[in-house]
């Protein structure tokens, strides 16, 4: 963990560093995942099954008619979850949807005076594949956040892809899957399911774009994919940037920190304060509450290596700071928060007052948790129905309007040596 | 060119096999993209000076102040521009802005009953960069259609890139720069202008994102420094889809074929009709018209090797052969065409009825000409406004909203293996 101090005279090169670190070891499974495409597309389902068999130990006995978990599979899944989890999905699926709902995008059309029309209108993506890591990483709230906004983008065909190492597969995720209208789901994973999810099998037809985060050969498939089909972000180890002010609670600041840190080792919290007091209340607070963590090896590794805590003189000091780390996720607990986070720029998502833990919105806030990472915030947003769908823009001329504007679009078409482009226009002008 | 018939036996098929040509040849430039780019983080503007005194032919006069282009030059280069070409390029430029303001965002807040207050607020990119390419792909349209949306977007910092091969320039790109509100414009191109956009040197700060089109070395460049900045899509060769009916004149769709086909040989147009008589004859309307256009080598190469003339029985039969081709750019001259282009899905832009020659969007008719190409307007939209700006989600709990909601999150914190995350909702309950 590293402490810095903006009145420091080397604060400047230290915060530099801080920006730069590289927090993820680039596993090179690139050739390997080149490789297991190619067989998918040449193979198929026989691709599908020998991989699955191999990575995720399943017998011999495992055949393609097996690839699709069943309806009697999903139903028996969710009869086996805690009725009180299953509540609190239902919750949280709720209150996403309804979030959701408020991004749908609206069409326009408008026809100015010179009689043109034009305009655009939003369509739904006609298929959306889902990635679901599996083992530990599987989490059925990723489920609900990347699913429902399909769903409320109104995608007529959702398919979802999980492993199931050694046959097993969280029940909460299958529940998860049913409660967000998910129309297939297929025990395959990895960069093998990626690629059925983009070029089809048999059994798996083709989708248009596929969502959802993965390991390091889920993320090189979904980059060798693209083209083919559309992907969502590549996402990168977890972060929070904490701003608290001397009225914060250290206890609660040092709770956010580790919930962010017991992610990954590679994961980042960050505490910015103007008061010295806090600063060293906080870490106290953290060493305390790490000693109870179930994860607390994780999390130390994570807050000795990428954890820092920066104080200020003032929090219109810190702003600028803010941008530059473009945090995935910003916690504000100050007494003009409001007023603090309308001076941010780059934040893929803002959690106001100290009542709003971060970890309310991972789970049952209605924003999305799918949101970008290694200060992606400077240039994307967090997932939404924007996402799963496309904008198609629309134009018409009538006759008078065409011979309105004719002329300059057949002048600017010859002066970029498009004589054709200058044609097409002028031919319908008898010019 | 190819000539399918829906009533044929072996259409479907045939079809297909036109999905899949590749019309792209990769150029494998990448190796020599990474030494680029690695030289430019090392050295900096040394290495661009010597990668622009090299590619563009400078000569050794050329040093590190010579990169900026100034006002000056960029007055007098508008001072050289015809008088027609500059007001098209204003009209132009008014049509474009005019069109994309009504694609300016609305930020959103909602307080449910719970009292939590959720919502989103779009913000625009710090700063963008714009590539430019040099020679005769330097369009001005381009510029315009590039950087207008980044500037209704309100992005603050808008820094535009051009190659200057044997110190040439378009002048009217550096008009259609200064009436699009650039800021900063650099005599630099290739993978060393992308290096210097995503990375900084002593005289280019960097960007958050890069936009626009450029050839193989610029195409591998952004695919390499994606993550660092955000880019656009990396677009293909361009395409026209044309519904037409009998009633249809066939030297206007012939000319709007040629229109798509003189771009590049690589380009792709294809008619879709009910008519075999308009098929007969647009077929010999393209031949003559071929005769006397300026371009007529590429577009002849790009009608024979990738051109189509598809009959259908009814345009219903086409509605998902446009979905499976989800063209660039559609052109509907049917006597129904409203009707018919409200039952597509999948295409970038929609030209309607028969004065709405694509070559008027390309320059005046508003909405921008940088559409998803080979296939991708499946998954992905024109660019525009949204482009330039960000979204970032905000939550705020109230003390009661949280002991409402927090039961439900610690209970799924805990049951995906999260202890943390349930501790820090449970630690503001005295749970």
């Amino acid at each position: 963990m590293v402490r810095l101090d903006s009145s420091d005279p080397n604060f400047a090169t230290a915060f530099a560093h801080l920006l730069t670190v590289k927090r993820e070891i680039a596993e090179d499974v690139d050739e390997a995942v080149r490789a297991i495409i190619a067989d998918v597309v040449a193979r198929g389902d026989a691709a599908l099954v020998d991989f699955t068999r191999r990575f995720d130990r399943l017998g011999t006995d495992f055949s393609a008619e097996h690839l699709r978990v069943t309806d009697a599979e999903i139903a028996a899944a969710v009869a086996a979850c805690p009725q009180e989890s299953l509540e609190a999905l239902r919750l949280a699926a709720e209150r996403i949807e309804s979030f959701h709902r408020a991004q749908r995008p609206t069409d326009h059309r408008a026809t100015d005076a010179l009689g043109v029309t034009a305009g655009w209108r939003w369509t739904a993506l006609e298929s959306v594949g889902l990635y679901v890591p599996g083992g530990t990483a599987s989490y059925p709230s990723s489920v609900l956040m990347n699913a429902l906004p399909a769903r409320v983008a109104g995608v007529p065909r959702l398919v979802m892809v999980v492993p199931t190492p050694d046959g097993q597969i969280n029940p909460l995720v299958l529940a998860a899957a049913q409660l967000a209208g998910v129309h297939e789901v297929y025990r395959v994973g990895g960069a093998q399911a990626v690629a059925a999810l983009a070029y089809g099998t048999a059994t798996i037809a083709p989708v248009a774009k596929v969502v959802g985060p993965g390991n390091a050969w889920v993320a090189a498939a979904k980059r060798r994919v693209f083209g083919q089909v559309g992907i969502d972000m590549i996402a990168g180890p977890s972060e929070v940037l904490i701003l608290a002010d001397g009225h914060a609670n250290p206890d609660w600041v040092a709770a956010d920190l580790l919930a962010q840190a017991e992610h990954d080792v590679a994961a980042q919290a960050i505490l910015i304060t103007d008061s010295a007091d806090l600063a060293d209340a906080v870490e106290v607070a953290v060493e305390r509450a790490l000693t109870t963590l179930p994860r607390q090896e994780i999390a130390r590794a994570s807050w000795r290596d990428y954890g820092a805590v920066i104080r200020v003189r003032t929090f219109d000091e810190a702003v600028p700071l803010v941008d530059r780390l473009a945090p995935e996720h910003l916690e504000i607990e100050t007494q003009d928060a409001e007023a603090l986070a309308a001076k941010v720029r780059n934040a893929g998502a803002i959690f106001l007052g100290s009542h709003t833990p971060e970890a309310i919105g991972d789970y049952v806030g209605g924003p999305n948790h799918v949101l970008p990472t290694a200060r992606s915030a400077r240039f994307s947003s967090g997932l939404g129905v924007l996402d799963f769908m496309k904008r198609t823009t629309i134009l018409a001329c009538t006759p008078e309007s065409l011979r309105a504007l004719g002329p300059a679009a057949i002048n600017l078409g010859r002066s970029e040596g498009l004589e054709g482009h200058a044609r097409s226009v002028a031919i319908r002008l008898n010019l």
